[in-house]
């Protein structure tokens, strides 16, 4: 599980910082790729990465506004036009607003897509669910409707303690698997065993969670924590000025992150949606700043990627 | 006058070219701006050059494929984002259809322009019209709905003959500007002269063709007569099957662009809108064939800048 940042910047691109993206790239887990937020151009973004478009199985958008989705249609037109067949749809859960500006672009450009798109229009709570993954969703406060996502990956059975089974004199064959899978199985010698006496601990899944566009509330709150990872916005720093233009145009600083992470027990915080105004000595300060109010930040770039780790205490 | 080449890639964006988009400057001109297509991340693009948004004055739309559309929503958005004001208003010319995705993307994502955007929606004839320029458009033959479009400069009046001014003992002051705008004046004298006897011959205007998706067709003939300059596209080369490539998918090959070049006196043609497929060796022999089909022959690359100079008769 990584974070590969395709667009960092707010409101509009800039020479160092495109509008917003991020892509969960869930390879090991899933082979999918899951983009959060499209903004114009950010198919040129993938362009620069390893990610193969036909790969992109799920897109969640926060809200509207131009630099969250104006990449869309093209990243969806470049998909059918790289061989996307029917056996790959793509879900696409976002607000009320989000399919008929998808719909318009396409029929206006009589792009046929090779492939199905189902939209999700996002309510609160759990938006998707499986056997390995569970996305939350919570109301957000901006200028206009705005959701936050939190990605729970569901635990990882526990190793079999390969060790026990042998002292226990179980022979080697199939029914290793069916232990592994935690069941009870009757051996031949007429032994019942079960599968849990002989594996380990569970190892917890990871979670991310993803908060766009926002003032501090209440939604954050429940999304951020515990998790192994928060993104948030931090479209401005933390002097005073800074936070009056952070509310005024409904945004969050440095110091609302870093408040947000100290108080739901986040483990990293990664800062994006960073204004094009941070460059040189300002960026500097911005970073500074938000390391000295949680001293796990990042600030991202475009294009860089985040290794999402198992907690310590669970690889013991 | 200068072309600036933002896109010269065909369907979608590769390493290399970006998707259709060609801004006209015509700084010395006019003071503005001028774009010929809008694919996705134009507005990158246009970042990379001096191009200050809010010059742009007006933006023509030759169909509506996404490869060509997909830029402005974003670009208008970040043309407001950057400050242009009510008394900055720009003109959109495009296919019908254009409004309703321009309107949705505006509406959708609750963008706000502070200038006013005007629609024309293009019929055949003259599209624009003023004391220096006229916009002719010409329907192709495409997939879709299509439009070339033939900008013609009119005259520059010719300069004022000083020796002959003052061989003729008309003395200086602001006669001198009545005579250079070819009026007839009284001097104090009592004597009456046409300014049209002191000017030397007019300067014509250069004319440049702008003709983007489209097979071979009558209307592309009328637009490229005695160009200056004709930009083409060229989205495959000369082979019998890249031809049938072409035909199958409503392009013109290099062979078709030369012709049209050859058949109708112009001056020097540059391709564009070129498939991702011709990179290296492969290019080499697509700019080579070119050439050889019609010498004065340019295959344009992202980001080229190619004067328009005034035919050299005229410079004498
Ligand atoms: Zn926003
Ligand atoms: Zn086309």
């Amino acid at each position: 599980m990584e974070l590969e940042f395709l667009g960092t910047g707010s409101g509009q691109p800039s020479k160092f910082r495109n509008v917003a993206s991020i892509a969960m790239k869930l390879l090991d887990e899933r082979n999918a790729v899951w983009l959060f937020d499209v903004g114009e151009a950010t198919q040129h973004q993938i362009l620069k990465t390893t990610i193969r478009p036909r790969k992109i199985e799920k897109i969640f958008i926060s809200h509207l506004h131009g630099d969250h989705i104006f990449g869309l249609p093209g990243l969806l037109s470049s998909r059918s036009f790289q061989g996307a067949d029917k056996n790959e749809p793509l879900t696409i859960y976002g607000p009320k607003g989000l399919k008929s500006f998808v719909n318009t672009a396409l029929r206006v450009s009589e792009t046929h897509l090779s492939y199905p798109i189902h939209f999700v229009e996002i309510e609160e709570g759990t938006i998707f669910e499986d056997d390995t993954f569970k996305v939350i969703a919570e109301p957000l406060r901006h200028r206009m409707e705005a959701w936050g996502f939190r990605v729970e990956e569901k635990p990882h059975a526990g190793e079999l303690l390969i060790d026990k089974v042998k002292a226990d004199n179980i022979p080697a064959g199939p029914v290793y698997g069916q232990l592994k899978a935690g069941q009870t199985v009757t051996l031949d010698d007429g032994r019942t065993v079960n599968g849990k006496d002989y594996l380990g601990p569970a190892q917890p899944g990871r979670v991310v969670a993803i908060i766009f566009d926002t003032m501090p509330t209440e939604g954050a709150k429940i999304l951020a924590k515990d998790a192994d990872v928060l993104v948030h916005e931090s479209t401005y720093g933390i002097s005073k000025d800074e936070g009056k233009m952070a509310r005024a145009h409904g945004h969050s600083t440095t110091r609302d992150a870093a408040k947000l992470a100290n108080d739901m027990g986040v483990k990293k915080l990664v800062l994006t949606h960073v204004s094009a105004r941070y460059i040189g000595p300002l960026l500097k300060k911005f970073i500074t700043d938000a390391n000295k109010l949680f001293s796990n930040t990042y600030v991202a770039r475009d294009m860089d990627v985040i290794d999402v780790p198992f907690t310590k205490e669970s690889h013991e």
